[in-house]
């Protein structure tokens, strides 16, 4: 189709997913794949054990058809639906999965799921699962640049809005799927694209984020038997680009197909909070190691300035909190757990943590401050001791920006980190070896049985 | 709450659900309910039979956790969760069913479909569903009227957007959930509100309407589990009321709770098509009964000339249609079927009907005018015959149309004939009767039995 046409994009993009061999995958992008899948375990194994998994694996397992798929990190066992529904609800429950910069998506969390579940009810390859995940965080990917900004900004939860056709078409793909039937997919995923970010910081956020997953995988299996849908449900005058965002950019979920891929701007987190965080989190640990600050402790800290981005202020000046997940948004308490305890993981954003009363003193030292010439990846810290002495730690990149992308090995000790984390003796080492071989794999659903 | 303020909706609004009892309720509104449930099991017994339901049945029966609730008008048995979904697919999937006029809501659709599944499941009087179910319509109607006309208009089907709402508050009432509860079930349900108006016209439509009844019951289910929620999901500036709409009139959700019922402005459709048909077929069979028109024959009209509401012409003339589905919005088919046949039922309105050249060669010759002064129940139908003579039909009030809603006995004809029409020797007469007393019956379950 014609670069920037608003018509037939739907088709185009079904045509392109129909067509699309693991050949025509290049090695940086199926690199990045086997990276995303690194870090969707760890991620899965953490929020597996939150108590909104609890709720939902209680409730959800009242409607459990089968035992075909697994959960990763979890002992239970559900039909594909429900698999995929909890498995996207782990990944993504402490918003510490990965991030598609250009919408903030979390790209892994809707499809993965979905297609580790596929593979569990009936067989596919290591490779065939990795070109489906790639074609799906492509399809969400597109469709989440071209609402971009105000679909966001609207309210929409986009990970859970575009992640259901990601899901359909991952899972279309691995159906085998012509384009026809995936033009239906894509419709009844439009039939049940939802989720507001008004829900985020509570349960019913995991809510919409599993249904992405479920919903996916069900309107790629409703298509396979004939449930037709619209011509044009992504591009039509009510369907989901147009209804969705006020000035969609139709072009972009088309340019450039097979040629720019979504992949290559995924980005993963080195600590569970807010991005912008993390260049603060990385200065504050530098400062922790300081022996002058050692020596003074705590208390012999005065005064804690961050001079960084507007946003940084904007959304994290926050003295007082009461929650673990409210402190993953907490300048405050980022710093404080960060100089008093030397890390900063899952344990340090709990809600124990949180009830610590030397943080909450440390915390309200800190005070933040705009200034021109920031990117959101840096920061500058500066603390005053008493006595007039002072240090200072300046970061231009934050581990994890697209700058400064986290390692291979990196990503391994996130999952041994996260994965060990409750589960004593546990060795994360034939997991990470079976996806870094994914693409040799004969059966990609041995990749469960080694994260249950 | 003081009427007009914004703040406080969700909360206002699960209070009222919480505390309002069976004898809040005026006896017009209940026998309102009863009214609509007849019409339910009538629509649902005809859409039971459709391809969509055969396809989705087959699919979401790869699914099924139990046996525990039936589906009407098909032998197959589900959990309460899929049995919801089918049911409100089968109650909505030809449009027949009631309309909110105020917002053309269906209200029916996904409200009784979780509460008879999960009168399967638990024990549940008539009394109960029946204020569980007024509640649930309250709900979904008033959300309806805040984000009207706007929402609809950009391209929300808000019969799913708005009816996920009313099955969590209907639900969420036989449950008994405190007020707390209740919002965060309208948490959930906020994270999962979708629906779109493009995907009208094909099996996809059907998904989004039976995910309002599911995941209602689902939200309701998860609430009372300890699954939380924000505040104000509904009001929030996030939430589900700004996020739809543009211009939501947020003091219409709360404004004469208790005191003015949205079942009061239900209506039921004489004829399986678009409202604005109706005086048109009122019409057309009162002159298909004249009996210069009998003898004159298809062949010796002219011209048929129909005059009304801009509507009627803007969304009805359609002289060529392909399928039983587009005929449902065709004046031309709509008159054809009316004269020819004198009857307007699902058969006139089917694929085969559409096949049959007499009509086509008479809707070629209707003509549809605006013109001032016609309200959308009101038409004025003229024919030409050959040799100068002129009938002429006006209609003031539709059948159907709050002026002149369909009688008691109307619909129980409704029931008769959408029930018996595939099902030679299915006595009606039980489940009619069951229905009127339902205030009465132990366990409203028993009602499905005389369904299945």
């Amino acid at each position: 189709m014609q670069a920037g046409s608003p018509s037939g994009i739907s088709q185009a993009l079904a045509q392109f997913i129909a067509h699309c061999h693991w050949e025509d995958i290049p090695e940086a992008i199926r690199h990045e794949a086997r990276r995303s899948l690194l870090n969707y375990f760890a991620v899965a194994l953490a929020g597996a054990l939150d108590p909104t998994l609890d709720i939902a694996v209680a409730t959800y397992g009242r409607f459990a058809a089968s035992r075909q798929a697994s959960l990763v990190g979890r002992p239970e066992r559900f039909d594909m639906l429900n698999a995929a529904a909890l498995n996207a609800m782990s990944a993504n429950v402490y918003d510490f999965d990965d991030t598609h910069h250009p919408t903030i998506i979390h790209p892994t969390a809707p499809v993965a799921p979905a297609l580790f579940a596929l593979a569990q009810a009936q067989r596919m390859s290591g490779a065939e699962l990795l070109l489906a995940f790639v074609l799906g965080v492509e399809t969400e990917c597109r469709l989440g640049n071209a609402v971009s900004p105000g679909h966001y900004a609207r309210g929409w939860h986009i990970t859970s809005t575009c992640g259901v056709f990601g899901a359909a078409m991952a899972a279309g793909k691995h159906l085998a799927l012509p384009s026809g039937q995936l033009v239906w997919a894509l419709g009844s995923a439009a039939s049940q694209a939802g989720g507001l970010v008004e829900t985020l910081g509570t349960m019913a956020k995991s809510v919409g984020v599993g249904n992405a997953a479920r919903n996916g995988l069900l309107a790629a299996l409703l298509a396979q038997q004939g449930f037709d849908g619209p011509a044009a449900p992504l591009e039509g005058a009510r369907g989901f680009l147009r209804v969705t965002a006020d000035q969609p950019d139709l072009s972009t979920v088309t340019q450039g197909l097979g040629e720019h891929w979504q992949l290559a701007a995924n980005t993963y987190k080195p600590y569970p909070c807010g991005v912008v965080l993390n260049p603060v989190i990385d200065a504050c640990l530098a400062l922790a190691a300081d022996p002058r600050l050692r020596q003074a402790g705590p208390a012999g800290i005065e005064r804690i300035t961050l001079t960084g981005h507007p946003l940084l202020r904007q959304r994290t000046d926050r003295p007082a909190v009461a929650t673990g997940r409210e402190s993953q948004v907490s300048a405050q308490h980022a710093v404080a757990v960060a100089l008093a305890r030397g890390r900063a993981g899952l344990a340090e954003f709990s809600d124990s943590a949180v009830r610590d009363p030397a943080l909450c003193e440390l915390g309200a030292k800190v005070a933040v401050r705009e200034a021109e010439g920031y990117s959101v990846d840096a920061v500058q810290v500066r603390i005053d001791l008493r006595g007039g002495m002072q240090l200072q730690h300046s970061v231009e990149a934050a581990r994890g920006s697209a700058a400064r992308p986290l390692s291979d090995s990196d990503l391994e000790q996130k999952l041994r980190e996260l994965g060990g984390a409750a589960r004593p003796g546990w060795n994360a080492a034939p997991l990470i070896d079976a996806l870094w071989r994914l693409e040799d794999a004969p059966d990609a659903a041995q990749v469960m049985a080694l994260a249950a």
